[in-house]
Parts: C-alpha cells; structure tokens; sequence
C-alpha cells in the first residue's frame, strides 16, 4: 500500500455530480452523504483527502479476492480486448470456461449452470425452475434472510426491506430458522434448536400441504440477517423433508459462497446437496456483474426437451465470465479459500471471542472463516439488542455512534440493525486483520457507553 | 476486417463445454445447437471455421457502437486498472459521470439515474417507484410488448414468455396498443388507429378505475414485439391521460435508447417527456451488464426523505460506468446517432420497401435508424402471418428456412415469431448494409416459396 495523495478538489466534483444525478440504493436521497472514494487496492480504499479505511464489508461482501487483484484485473483487460460481450445464445470461450470451473466447484451433481447478472435474478430462476419443475405454486423461506430485491426475491426476503409490498406475489411463505441466540422456539442447546426447527419446518409443511410446495430456500449460513451457523443435523433434515415431499431443495449462496466461509461453499461444511444452488458475489469478487444458479441432473432434466421460459440479455456476459475464470483460478493457485479458513481459525475467531469477552455491548460472536457477526447488546442478561429491530434516527444512535467510532480509527464497519460483521475479503492478512480489530475494540467501547 | 483463421479443434472445445455446463435462456437445452464463436468486431462475427457473419441483430440489440470498438474496450481496461469494482452507496467517479452524462441526455427533467444491472431490473424498479409514488397497485401495459424475465417485468411482458405464468403477480392489466397493419381497432388511417387507441386505452383506465392505477409502461417504439411506430398523437394523448389522473408515465427504452431509432432516445421522435424511463442495452453497447431508470424531479421528490425501498449489489457498477461513459462519448464524437438516422433514411428505408415491393412474403415494412421490422405473409392480401402466433417445430418451418438461408448467404437475421428485423449496430456503413441486404434478398426468395 503506497500512501495517497490528496486531492480534495476532483473528490467535490465527484461528489458534486453523485448528488445531483445519482439515485442511491435503499436511502433516503437526500438524508445521505455518500462518501467520495478514490481508490481501492487489497482490504483497503481511500477517500480524495487521503484518508485511507481497512475494509471489513469486502464492498457488499463481494470482494472475496480483495480489490484490484493483478491476475483478476489482467483477465478482464485481456477479454475485453477480445471478445467484450456476446449475445447468451451462442457458446463463447469465457463463457463455457466459467461454467466448467463452477460446476467443478459446486457439490454433487450441481453441473448445469444458468448464468445471471447478480444475486437476485439467479434466485428469481432457481424459484421459477422449482415451479415448472414440480409443477406446485408455493415457496418456502425464512424469516431473518435476504434473497434480493426483484419482485419474487423481495418477497422472500426476510428482513424489513420486503415490508413496502408494492410488488405482492403469491404463494410465499415464511418460517423460522435455527438462531439458538434468539431462539424461535425456547430452546437451550444447538441439538434442542435442531430439532425443535425441524420439527417447525415438517409441521408448516404438513399444514401448508406437502404437495402444494414447489421449493424450500435458505441461506445455507445467512449473511445479512445475521450470520447464524446452522446446528449440526438442520440442513441434513431439511434436505430430508425436501426428498420425502418432492420438494426442491434450494441454497442461497450468493454472500456465502466462493470463498467466504473458508470452503469454496458454505454447503461443503455440511456435506447437503441442494437441488438448485444460486451464487453471485464471490464468484468473480464482483468485478463485474455476474450471478447464477447452479443446477442439478433432475432440474435439468425437466428443461432437456421443453423449453426453460427464463433468460436475459447478458446471460454468460463474456466480460464477467472471465472475470469468473480468472478469480476462481486465483483463489486455487493463490489457496484463498484456505488462507480465509485459517485467518477464521487463528486469528478472528479467538480474537472476537476476546473481545467479546472483555466488552460488556458484546452478547455473542458467532462465524467461520471470514465471515463473523457480532451481536451487540443493551444487557449480556438479558440479551436486548442494542437498538430496536429496524430502528431508524434517534432509536439507531448507538449503532451510529459505533459506526462512527470506527470510521475515525481507519475502519469502515459492515452494520445490520444491532450488528456488526467482519466481513473482509478472504485475502487479508494477519496483520491487516489485527489493525481491524484494534479499531474494532475502540469502537465497540463507544458502544459499551450504551449498554445497562 | 482482417480475414480470420480456422482454428476448428478450439471450437470444439468451446462447444463441449458450453453443451457440458451452460444452461441456455429461454431453450429446451437438448434441442439447441449453440454456434461457437471465435470473435467480433464492427458489425460482424465468426466462428471458429472462419466463417464470417453481418450480424444484422446486434447482439440483443445492444451492439450499438459495434463489437469491439477501441475508445470502449480502452475506457473498460483502463477502469479496470483503477477501480474495477466498488459498493453502490459511495461517489465513485465513472459512476457520477455516467449518471451526468445519461441525465444531459434523457429528455425533460429526467436527472436521476437509478443504475440497475439490465432493462428487467430497471423495469422492476420504475414499477415499484411509481406504485409508492402514487400509493397505488395497479400498472397497465400493452399486449405485443416485452420488459424482462423478473417476476415484475414477466407479468408486465405481453408476449408468450409471460404465459408459464409461475411468477403471477397482482395488479398487471394489459391493453392494446396501436398497430395499424393488423389494427385492433379496425381501424384504416393511422389518424383513426391513434384515436381509437386512445379511446380504447380511457376506457380501461375507466373501467378499472383511475385512482388505482400507478402507472402505465410503453416501449416508445415496441422492439422485439415489432417495432410499431407509434401514430403521431398517441404517445401524447397517453401522456395527457396519465397526466389527467395522476398515473406515472414510464416508457421502456431498454431497446429504442441509445441512438437505435436516430435520436438519443425513442421519446425524442415524438417531443414527449415521461416520468420514469428504463434504458439498458445501448446505454454502454451491453460490453458490460448495465441497466437504469431516469427519474423525473416528481418522482424523486418522493424519496427524498423517505427512503427507497430498492437496491442491489452492483448498482453503478464502476465497470459498466465507465463502458457507459466512453460509449456516449464516442457516440456524440462520432456522430453515431445521426449515422443511424441517415443509414435509415437513406439506405435501410428505401432498399427494405423496395424488397417488399418485389417479394410476395414481405406484407409491410416499418421501421426508423437501424431499427426495422419486416412482417412476412403467406399472402400479401389477406396479411396472413408466414408462421402462426408462436409456433415451433413444423409450424414454424417457412421462418426457420428463411434464416437457415439467411445464414448461408453469410447474414445474422433477427427472427420474432413471423418477423425478421433489421436491428444492425449505429455504425454500420453503406456498403456493409448493402450486403446485409442483398443476403436478405437471397433468404425472402426463400421465404416466397412459402406465400400462396
């Protein structure tokens, strides 16, 4: 990392035209400040002043491979001098190459894949290939998730962001998940919570109608509701009510997989093979925009000789496959997917369960790999968050103070509600990552003046 | 065009692979046999036997520049060398730029963008935007129409992608749009088609009551439904009706954008400013995913300090920016706009309605720019279709010999049910298009064959 010049006069002007013409996700336009960035390099980005933030969000957890990694930047130089964009219809090298590596990757028999342009549409397929594929209406999904938000993913989301509803559509259904922290279902141990969830999932099974349900969708470890681990046994049991029911079996790993829980996907931690297995994110560190679903023998099967009424303009972008191709041979040769399990291991998982220890905001560290949440807290007793559910304003000011805190000690925060994630790209060093949770220890100081 | 080597075994791969693991938009997988294709530039293509293509498609319609042009594929590798990637709620500079670029060309006070990865989400989103802009559920939208393959958009399409109709949303009523050579309303004179398209579309806003209806959406010229002008006066008489009721006005111009009919966008034709407009495609010549909605001042005022509840990883993807950015730039240094206008005026228009004169399958031809439509007939008199509404297999025979000549005579033609449309890229040349044409002229004699 070479120090950055200031220039404080091209960052205004970039900020300047941001404010006048930009249309900003998920804000109120005019109650935000966005800040003006002016590179990025590794686990860290800098502003137009010079200042310069250790990244523990990897952008929107994308950034598996770090940003501006050389290899990856190359190849998408080298396509694009080739062969920038071609129309999804045709076989294309990047293309073919990208599917090959994925589905080298992905478990089981997950071989086809349907490429997209991120997350939320390789969910609005997987869900349209469970549909036609069972040829039932409804989807199962859970509360505490995120699946995108196009129509039919917002509505299977599982966090506020779906409450507007101004795009309805039938035939979702929510349940609850394992979270032993917040049990849905009073339990006390991982092996209680289990089966209590399973349990759950089999009577709103029974009493929405087995043959009614064309799929099941999880996070296999969801990421933004709150990276809560699965206990041992759940998706085994999930995966068995689906095979019971006819049901179609879907994983999300559109933040959790290639990388980011230190095997190339969450699944592998637990030896489940879903029947449809969606990504998007890590697959090229987000270099460009790419997602997909991957798919299995069975599904595809359906498809074979009867049309799949799904598609889009930029299916298998060149560009972004071999953005695809590039970081995935990367993360092999440079043994990424390792380095984020031992960085996990050995330095975050030990280090926040210290800090845990030690700050009274701290009720509990739970993760793999690098991806970690830290669930702050009012009361380690009594477990009250430190600010309401979907709290806004003046209700979010521990939160914002935290945030803040942070930022001022060099380190940009990933923050859910009364979260914090560690989340950097797998590619960060020991030495990065201790800077991080040095700046992490001061701000969750700032939020131990809220706790009682 | 320099002539291209024959590297047949190397296709042979890219084709295996792409069988082995891509899983194809809108197929019956095991009934496709996807060209491999070695490389592009300009307005052609070829495969790996050295075969060359005019391609006469564009892609989908969004090689607007042409394949590979220097000052875009400069633009992309030397933003992928600064910042490839980076989260959508900061300023970054290729992101405010292009957002200032598109504002100073989209028509009225349409000055915030809203980036998406393609024209379904940007479709999904101006739905969303004007349901809470007016509180109001229902958007009405043409038949012969298409919009995306997200759930939103589907159910707003009105071709037959929409009918699997696994992702039925509420709120979706079509109409009928106006379409002389097979009017809906019997009309004779375009005068009378406007008028009775108007009367037509008052009534359904009467009949399914205005004060709950947030939006109507147009294609300002519909594209793959078959680029039906609209007669002058309708697209202001829908403006005067949206305006008569507080409805949102969007006009889809994920096709028309981007200098495809002459102008920059479609709208500018006919001097009528909408609330909301999608573009994709042309907005960067598709050499990166990249989607968006314009939004006019009203529309944004409703989030101005109520927050949008919409968004995605990779909205203003610096990538695709800066491919935006270039792309416009080179459009107006270039004059490729205008190019378009005069390939069409001069060269495209009279040679296609002279074909039509002299083949019995031609039964009309209508178009503007490099967007063009010929509607083939069994016969010229009763106007007849070559093939039946979406017909397959034996059906669609006629069609399917018409492009298999076409191919053969070293043309790329864009099909649609009984339709071939002209829809090159702005940049091609006189002598290319004359090529393209006399090929066309081959393939009709083929589609004669079929008339009676």
């Amino acid at each position: 990392m070479t120090p950055q010049p200031s220039h404080p006069q091209a960052g205004a002007a970039v900020k300047a035209a941001d404010r006048a013409h930009v249309f900003h996700s998920w804000s109120a336009q005019e109650l935000i400040d966005p800040l003006a960035i002016a590179g990025a390099e590794g686990s860290y980005f800098w502003d137009y002043d010079g200042k310069r933030y250790l990244d523990f969000t990897s952008g929107l957890v994308f950034a598996n491979v770090g940003y501006q990694h050389p290899k990856v930047v190359a190849a998408i130089q080298e396509q694009a001098a080739t062969l920038t964009t071609f129309a999804p219809a045709f076989a294309v090298e990047a293309r073919s190459e990208a599917a090959r590596l994925i589905a080298r990757k992905t478990p089981g028999d997950l071989d086809k894949i349907f490429f997209t342009n991120g997350g939320a549409e390789a969910v609005e397929n997987a869900t349209r290939m469970a549909r036609l594929h069972t040829g039932r209406p409804k989807v199962l999904s859970a509360y505490r998730s995120y699946h995108g938000a196009t129509a039919t993913a917002i509505n299977l989301t599982g966090d506020p962001r779906r409450w507007p509803g101004d795009t309805a559509s039938a035939g979702v259904v929510h349940f609850w998940a394992p979270y032993l922290y917040r049990s849905p279902f009073h339990a006390e141990t991982e092996a209680q919570e289990c089966e209590r969830a399973l349990t759950h999932l089999a009577d709103t099974i029974a009493f929405e109608g087995p043959a009614t349900i064309a799929a099941i969708i999880l996070e296999t470890i969801p990421g933004t509701a709150g990276i809560m681990i699965p206990p041992p046994g759940y998706l085994e049991g999930v995966r068995a009510l689906c095979d019971e029911y006819g049901i179609v079996f879907v994983l999300d790993e559109v933040m959790a997989g290639f990388g980011r829980t230190g095997e190339w996907f969450a699944a592998d931690h637990f030896g489940v093979v879903p029947d449809l297995m969606t990504f998007a994110k890590g697959v090229n560190s987000g270099y460009v925009p790419l997602g997909g679903v991957a798919i299995s023998e069975a599904v595809a099967e359906t498809f074979a000789r009867r049309p799949y009424p799904g598609g889009l303009t930029y299916s298998g972008h060149p560009l972004a496959c071999a953005a695809a191709v590039a970081t995935i041979n990367v993360m092999e040769e440079e043994g990424i997917v390792e380095q984020a399990a031992r960085i996990g291991e050995s330095v975050l998982g030990p280090a926040l369960r210290e800090l845990a220890a030690r700050h009274p905001s701290v009720g509990e560290v739970r993760g793999t790999g690098v991806f970690w949440a830290l669930e702050l807290v009012r009361n380690k007793e009594t477990r009250e968050p430190l600010v309401p559910y979907n709290a806004s304003g003046e209700a979010n000011a521990p939160m914002a103070a935290f945030g803040a805190a942070a930022r001022k000690h060099g380190l940009w925060p990933f923050i859910n509600m009364n979260r914090t994630h560690v989340v950097p790209p797998c590619t960060i060093t020991e030495a990065e990552a201790k800077e991080g949770l040095a700046a992490l220890d001061e701000a969750l100081s700032v939020a131990d003046e809220h706790t009682v």
